[in-house]
C-alpha cells in the first residue's frame, strides 16, 4: 500500500508528521510518501534510522497553515495539501492523511478530487471518544448546514464504512437529538426522522448524548455543526474535569501539606498500584486522542484522514492505520458501488 | 415572598418536592404553596415537622406527567402546572417552581403566563455545570429553531438577569460556534454574528466549548437545539467518565485483589486525605447537578424556574433559591423596561 502524508500539517509540522510516517513504514511495510518543503522534510528525516523502510519525499513548496481559510487553499496550487491530493487523484497513492487544518484538507479534497458522483455533500466522520464501545460520529464539521437527504447519505456511507472497516453488519444508526420521541429536534432533524425511517439503513430513531456514551448505537448522525460542538464539548468537558481534578489537589498549603502526609501511605500502596497499572493505562488511553489517530473524510473521491493538529508522532501513525483500514476495506469503492444500487436511491 | 411549588414534578413525586419546600421555608422563611393532588400532597407533609413554617397546600386534580407532551398540558387545565402558573399570573406567587417535565412547564407558561410583551422566544437558561467560573447558557432547549433576532433577545435577556442576580456588570457574551473566527458557524451562527457585534450587548465573539468550560464568557448564547445537545454531551461526558473510573478500578480479580493489597496504605493515608477533604468535596459538588437547582425560563411573565425531574429535596430547595434570586433581582421587571429603552431595540 502507498500512502501519502503531509509533512506539513501538525503544529510543528514536520516533527511528528515525518516520525509518524516512519513509525508507520516500519509497522507496516507499506510505502510512506511525505510531502512538503523538500529540505525541511528531508532533514527533518535525516533524524530517523530509515534503512530498509519505503520512504520518499515529494517537494511541495507551499503550506496551508492552521488559520488558514479556503481562499488560501484556492491560491496555494503547490501546497503539500493539494499536491498530496494530486497524487491520490492520478492514483500514485491510496490514501492521504494530513494531520493539518480540517477546512484546508477538505478544500483541498474537493479541489482536487472531487466527490464520488452522486454524493452531494462530504462528511467527517470521527470514533467518538467517551463511549463503552466504538461509536462512529458524523458528520463532525464537513457540513455545517444539512438537509434530511444529505443525513441520509451521511448514514449510507458510514454504513458501508462501519461493514467494511469494522466488520459489524447492519450497524445500527442514531439520529442525535433533544429528546428520544420522533417529535423531537429542530426542523431538520425532525424532517430527516421519517426519511432514515422510510429508508435501508438500521435506524434506531433519536438518540441522545447519554445514549451515544452508553454505547447504544453504532452510527451517531447528526449536521456538522452540532456534531463539532458535541465532538469539541466532549474534548473540552475530559479536559477540564482532569485538570480540575489535579489543580483541587495540589493546590493551596493545606492540600500541600496533605499531600506530604500521603506520602508514606503512597509507597505503602506501591505493590496495589503496580496491580491496578493495566486499568489506569486502560483510562488514560480512552482518553487520549492519540490513540484514535483521526477522522475520515466521506464523500471524496479516494481515502482521506485528517488528525488532529496537535498530533504526536503515535497519533500521526494511528491515522496511517485507519487510512490503511479504510483502503482495505475498500470503502471507497464500496460507497460508489452501493450508489449504483436502487435500495441506496434517495 | 411566596412560591408556588409543584409538587407532582419530579420522578418521585412528591417526596423530594415536598421536602425541598419544607427545606426551604425552614431556611427562607418564605412562604411555600404546594400545589398537587391534595390528599397526596398533605399526607407527604405530614412526614415532616412544619410547625411555624408558612406552607399551604393549593389542589390540582390533576398531573403532567415526564413523558406528556403539549396536547396534553393543553387538554390538562386542572394540573399542577397550570394552576401554578395562574396564581403567579394573578400574582398570588411571586415565582413558579417545578422540577418536572420541561416541555410542560414551557407549555404551561406559554398558555397561562404568556411571553412578557415583544420577547418574540422564550429561552431555557442554564448555569453550565463544567466550568471554572459561572457561564449563563442559554438556549438549553425552549426554542429549537432561532433566528439572529431571537438570539439577540436571548442575550439581552440574559445579560439583565446576570447583572440583577449576579451582580456582574456588563457581562460579556459569547456567540458558541466550531471556531472563534466570524465566518465560522451554520448559516443562523453566522447571520446572528453582526447583529450581536452591532448591538448594545459586549459581545466577544465567536467561543468553542473549552472556552467556556474556562469561563471565557459569562453568557454562551446558541439555539435551543444545540445547547440542549451541549448541556446533554456535558452530563453524559462527566457520568460516563466518573463510571468507567469506577468500573476500571473496582472490576475483576487482579483489581479486587489490588484494592485489598491498597487498604494498610488508605489507612496511613487518613490524615492526609482528611484535610484534603474540602478540595474533595468541591470537586463532588461541581458535578452535583442538585447544587444548581433548576433552569430559568427567560422571556416569560413572571419568574420560572425548571429542575432536573431526577431532583432531590436539596435540589428542589436549591431551584427556590434560584427564584428568590430572580424575584429579588427584579430579572422580569427589568427585562420589561429593558425592552421599552430604544438602546434595545432590535
Amino acid at each position: 500500500m502507498r500512502i501519502v502524508v503531509d509533512a506539513m500539517g501538525s503544529d510543528h509540522y514536520p516533527v511528528p508528521d515525518v516520525a509518524g510516517a516512519v513509525q508507520a513504514a516500519r509497522e507496516w511495510g507499506d510505502e510512506m510518501v511525505l510531502v512538503g518543503q523538500e529540505e525541511l522534510v528531508r532533514s527533518e528525516l535525516a533524524k530517523h534510522e530509515v534503512g530498509g523502510l519505503a520512504i520518499r519525499v515529494v517537494h511541495a513548496p507551499e503550506v496551508i497553515e492552521m488559520h488558514e481559510h479556503t481562499h488560501a487553499v484556492k491560491q496555494k496550487k503547490e501546497s503539500s495539501m493539494r499536491v498530496g491530493m494530486r497524487m491520490l487523484k492520478c492514483d500514485e497513492v491510496d490514501a492521504f492523511v494530513s494531520v493539518g487544518n480540517t477546512a484546508g484538507v477538505l478544500a483541498s479534497g474537493l479541489f482536487e478530487l472531487g466527490r464520488i458522483r452522486g454524493i452531494r455533500r462530504p462528511a467527517l466522520g470521527t470514533i467518538y471518544p467517551v463511549a463503552a464501545q466504538p461509536v462512529f460520529l458524523l458528520d463532525t464539521g464537513a457540513t455545517t448546514d444539512c438537509k434530511p437527504e444529505y443525513l441520509l447519505q451521511f448514514a449510507q456511507m458510514a454504513k458501508t464504512y462501519v461493514e467494511h472497516a469494522w466488520g459489524i453488519d447492519n450497524p445500527r444508526v442514531g439520529l442525535i437529538s433533544n429528546g428520544e420521541e420522533a417529535d423531537k429536534g429542530n426542523l431538520m432533524v425532525r424532517d430527516a426522522y421519517p426519511v432514515l425511517e422510510n429508508s435501508n439503513i438500521n435506524f434506531i430513531g433519536n438518540v441522545e448524548p447519554k445514549e451515544v456514551a452508553k454505547g447504544g448505537t453504532d452510527i451517531a448522525l447528526i449536521d456538522g455543526f452540532t456534531g463539532n460542538v458535541m465532538l469539541k464539548t466532549t474534548e473540552a468537558v475530559a479536559s477540564f474535569l482532569f485538570r480540575f481534578l489535579k489543580n483541587e489537589l495540589s493546590s493551596g498549603v493545606r492540600n500541600k501539606i496533605a499531600l506530604l502526609l500521603l506520602l508514606p501511605g503512597l509507597v505503602g500502596m506501591l505493590p496495589g498500584l503496580l496491580l491496578l497499572s493495566p486499568s489506569i493505562r486502560r483510562i488514560a488511553r480512552r482518553l487520549d486522542y492519540a490513540e484514535y489517530g483521526g477522522a475520515l473524510l466521506l464523500g471524496l473521491n479516494g481515502v482521506v484522514i485528517v488528525g488532529h493538529g496537535r498530533s504526536n508522532a503515535r497519533a500521526v501513525k494511528n491515522a496511517i492505520g485507519q487510512a490503511r483500514t479504510a483502503v482495505e476495506g475498500g470503502v471507497v469503492e464500496a460507497i460508489r458501488v452501493g450508489l449504483t444500487q436502487p435500495a441506496h436511491a434517495v
